[in-house]
């Protein structure tokens, strides 16, 4: 019986994926995956079988692991960033419901979250909630109502897949939504292309969130009421000064 | 003038530390942190000048990072998972407010969350939010408030320091809350010392949880409405049967 590794390769080059990543992948005889990260590891992996789809075709990607290993041998899943943050790591488990002898090994990476935030300073510091805004596979009112919710409890908000070609307005939805709960002036940061060419950071506040340009490489912080813009970068405080050890 | 890499190492051992992470530690004179972290790299760096210091001592811990910097030299504060998660990347900055000349560069690691969840299934997948439930420099009340909004949101939960030999209850009283807002029946999990000597994981479920053993090594995951258990690991759909396209 063969094994999926299900792979996060970090958000770029070779520097971001760990060695524990790297080992699995050397460990494998085919390297399945979204495109753009079949590019991003092709130029070291040259002897390997790779395939490679588009976007949309997540299910069929998940199955032909499933089969190359029913078939004996080792696939890896390969995903950017976390395998288990909005990737693949799910969908391997579900489409394996039916069979429990192919072994599963889900291997983390350095996630957009986290990658983003240090780019942009420390925004995460303290409690934060992820949200998506595709709206591809969840509705827009699980989404909004999770946005207002979060903003209610004055979460950190890192927000994953702000805007596509198909929908180019969510972000500016999403900034409105949350200018209910939240002072205009909260200081916000937007950071694209992390680790790969291109790599671009933005800080500017709520109120000018909606205007800034998004896509599928964006991901978008939205400060607490905490959070705050110190030597030009993004840091949300843990709490020491409350407690005057600052 | 110098310059503070704030690095963080993973989880565990060097298998889960990026190369630009070795890097950044590779080019530093001292590397800073708390005890525990500087000891699961002191033999991988056994020329350097290491300077391990208890809980509690953050804000010296930077200030000896920003006096290096200033005195010219390369300081690495060295975290555990990633460095801008409930890290020292936020205090960094603002110990060095007054010192916008010395340099700060985060890099980022796997953080506790993506690395429990790898363990125990794929159970962030979708949205989720993290909320520490240690009150040293947050009031209960805020945590508390933040669990029953992420709760009635519907999102995955990941609970950074759930208990601590001070705080034995506090698992025990946040799953209580959750439970005015979530089926008894939602599956959970713990990851304790994750990609170190001693890792464990475990799978029950909400009314289960208060009774789970739990501690500063541990991190605790409570699904969504949507997430089940799939041949023994915690599995959060992304949303592709309801699409039909599972």
């Amino acid at each position: 019986m063969g094994k999926i590794y299900v792979v996060g390769i970090g958000p770029g080059g070779a520097g971001q994926t760990t060695p524990r990543a790297e080992a699995a992948l050397a460990a494998s005889d085919a390297l399945v995956g979204y495109t753009t990260y079949i590019d991003l590891i092709r130029d070291r992996y040259p002897e390997k079988e790779l395939v490679a789809t588009p976007m949309t075709t997540e299910v069929e990607r998940c199955k032909t692991c499933r089969d190359l290993a029913l078939a004996g041998r080792t696939a890896a899943m390969v995903c950017g960033g976390d395998a288990g943050v909005y990737g693949m790591a799910g969908l391997v488990y579900q489409v394996c419901a039916g069979c429990p002898e192919v072994e599963i090994e889900v291997i983390p990476g350095v996630t957009a979250a986290t990658a983003g935030a240090a780019l942009l300073g420390a925004p995460l510091i303290h409690d934060f909630a992820a949200v998506s805004l595709s709206d591809a596979l969840t509705p827009w009112e699980t989404i909004a109502r999770r946005l207002e919710l979060a903003a209610e409890g004055d979460f950190v908000l890192c927000l994953y897949n702000p805007a596509s070609r198909r929908r180019p307005d969510t972000l500016r939805q999403a900034a409105a939504l949350l200018l209910r709960h939240r002072s205009p002036d909260t200081p916000c940061g937007l950071a694209r292309r992390v680790g790969r060419p291109g790599e671009e950071a933005k800080i500017c506040t709520l109120r000018e969130l909606g205007e800034q340009q998004a896509d599928m490489f964006t991901t978008v912080f939205v400060g607490s009421s905490q959070t705050r813009v110190v030597n030009g970068r993004l840091v949300t405080p843990r709490g020491y000064e409350q407690k005057g050890t600052l």
